[in-house]
């Protein structure tokens, strides 16, 4: 899998790995700007600004930019995280120029005042969709708990009034300050022609203004240790998370972190998944690693009937607690570890999927890793390792939030805290 | 890309596609039978004995089927339709005997006693929360309606009363003439060695019970013109089906149906995307086209406001005469082709998607098609093959289902029959 890599001179960076083999081609430009990066008065404008994206350039109507895309039979879609947003497209080879050239188009777009107002309604209707789902809800609200006053709690979303307050000169300014050149990484997987790329991008993005990048506030959190009850009385199910401080993205332990994850609580054969789902105490029972730039956590969540939250908590705190003080058997690594190869080996076979592991991994780590290469990292984690992990970050010293009709919850006598 | 076929002396079908450049095997076991294979007293029986597969062997209780699954990794899973049940795996190739292993034994179930009366309440409550979605509901009624007293018109999930009368026999007597070896295709694609996969095969299944296969009532429909409105008070939007007759699953006009369908009702840039989505009329329009043995059908639909379901309905069955009457432009066409080329390698990209193209195709036609014979077929064709679609399949004469709070709706005047 040859690998490549450019800098424009204005700072955009291309990076691309191809596949002799594939018949397709994955495109995505990530620009590395998302929800932590927005002060409290534009919340949400990262998300929102991902909309008006798709809403139309100079050269380009938003019934324009539907037909390119659908022209070429493209696979389009973009996503907005705590840190990133990204734009994506997967076309045949042959649709590469044209790609290129749309998703270059729209990542300069007119930000029309008729559009941002209509586009307004959308976001704000998308808000209320997103309270309906009481997993969600208490996701970001979870989230908000243990992340306290770091801006890594941020609402990817926004509130209504943030939105409903936001003015289209807010949304340009932080536009020009946050896809300036050097904050934006190309990446490319598949079957294509890599001088043919670089031309093709360096004439669609070479006259995009440098400037000044950055990120404020990327200190570690083990989070704020809160426990809060939230009542919804229109919510059938108790929904409860946990949360717990982790490695960062850049740590060499965040492979076996997200191996503990794993034996913890994947969705099948998990301690969890034993000790909650199998025997029906819960309806569902998880747990995963999260990475960010400067800190990363465990989310260990259950949802249930709610006459069964105490008890389940208390098992769910048993569960954290053991695997803290014990560590992990081989034989559950194992068990991990094929997992975690076989589901890396399958994301890897479209080249949507290695745009989006190398495009990742540029943007946060600046280097280039073949499948293989992670393949090895996880190969490498042995019991040892996970302990360390366990070590430096407490998995059952939680901050935890509660949403359903439950008007409360008994706060565990321990909480990890020792 | 290397075919492989074969075929044991009991009758079972063994049938492979090997791509040197795949880092993982997907295996599929095609079990040959589906809804339309059940009489009345037994509806659902076909689902509920895949859901009792996983229930365990006389070599492995249930729990020792999620462990051994889990312990290599596997990504597995299962699905029931009107013809087909399929048991797949996607592994490492260093994990295909296990998976071979595992997936033969499960399809010898004990089906014990114990296990099915406890399933029962499973599958009822599945039975529950299908009809609480008010889409699929429509969807089961839509069918019911236009195939009438053919046999695709069957449920697959079955009735809460079908269901709960079910006795263990019944089920058992259906496996024993339905999970016959000649009945079953197995179907791998990925990385696998192909002598081995055949011993692996033969040693798991080589002394499964050969007997007579079937399956009746294989005539072609075009539906029985029906049109009824299903009041349903606490639903909020209105549904609305429209079903015409379509080519069968060995017709050589499957692929112009297919791209016909693209053309009227994609979810992005169809004739019914621009009609009824895009300007706000409806929350979702679209069409697919379903390809069964003996027969096929379009299903066009819409669901938004129930204020708007009769102007919508106008709209939609506008949409549908025109294109019956004026045909397709080579614009749209050229433009479905690029969207179902781009489709068809992205599916391909993964073993998975081969193994379930090449597992079904031979159970439909007993022939193996590459990829590229596949992307030829669509690229021959033309309008005026859409043409001949629309002359023999008149996609505007409907059998009409309309799901949600209105009381009654209008019929159209003409509806189509001409």
């Amino acid at each position: 899998m040859p690998f490549h890599s450019h800098k424009l001179p204005n700072g955009l960076q291309i990076v691309a790995e191809s596949s002799p083999s594939a018949r397709s081609a994955a495109l995505g430009f990530f620009v590395r700007t998302g929800s932590r990066d927005e002060t409290p008065e534009v919340s949400g404008v990262t998300h929102f600004l991902e909309h008006m994206v798709f809403k139309g350039t100079p050269r380009r109507t938003y019934l324009d930019v539907n037909r390119d895309f659908d022209r070429i039979g493209a696979d389009y879609n973009a996503f907005t995280s705590e840190e990133n947003t990204v734009f994506h497209a997967a076309v045949l080879p042959e649709y590469l120029p044209q790609a290129v050239d749309i998703l270059a188009d729209i990542l300069r777009p007119s930000l029309r005042d008729e559009d941002f107002n209509a586009e307004k309604n959308v976001i704000i209707e998308e808000i209320g969709m997103y309270e309906d789902q009481p997993g969600s809800c208490a996701y970001d609200n979870a989230k908000r708990l243990f992340f306290a006053d770091h801006r890594l709690g941020n609402s990817i979303l926004g509130t209504v009034q943030s939105i409903t307050d936001l003015r289209r000169d807010q949304m340009f300014d932080y536009f020009t300050r946050r896809y300036v050149a050097p904050n934006i990484t190309v990446a490319a997987a598949g079957h294509f022609d890599w001088p043919e790329l670089v031309h093709l991008v360096e004439k669609s993005c070479g006259d995009w203004l440098p400037g000044p990048v950055g990120r404020d506030g990327l200190r570690e959190t083990p989070g704020s240790g809160g426990f809060q009850v939230m009542t919804k009385e229109k919510v059938t199910q108790e929904h409860v998370i946990l949360m717990a401080g982790g490695p960062p993205a850049d740590s060499p332990l965040r492979h076996a972190a997200d191996l503990l994850s794993m034996i913890v609580g994947d969705d099948s054969g998990s301690r969890l998944y034993w000790a909650l789902v199998d025997p029906g105490l819960a309806d569902s029972a998880d747990c995963s690693f999260h990475e960010y730039e400067g800190t990363g956590s465990f989310y260990s969540s259950f949802s249930g009937e709610p006459d069964q939250a105490e008890s389940n908590l208390e098992i769910m705190l048993d569960v954290l607690r053991t695997v803290r003080r014990d560590g992990v058997k081989e034989e559950e690594l194992q068990q991990a570890r094929n997992k975690v190869l076989s589901r890396v080996v399958r994301a890897s076979e479209r080249p949507k999927g290695r745009m989006v592991a190398v495009g990742m991994h540029w943007t946060y780590q600046h280097e280039y890793r073949s499948m293989d290469d992670e393949l090895k990292a996880y190969e490498a984690v042995t019991t040892k390792a996970i302990h360390e992990v366990l070590d430096r970050y407490p998995i059952d010293r939680v901050t935890t939030l509660a949403l359903g009709p439950l008007a409360s919850l008994s706060a565990p006598a321990a909480n990890g805290h020792q």
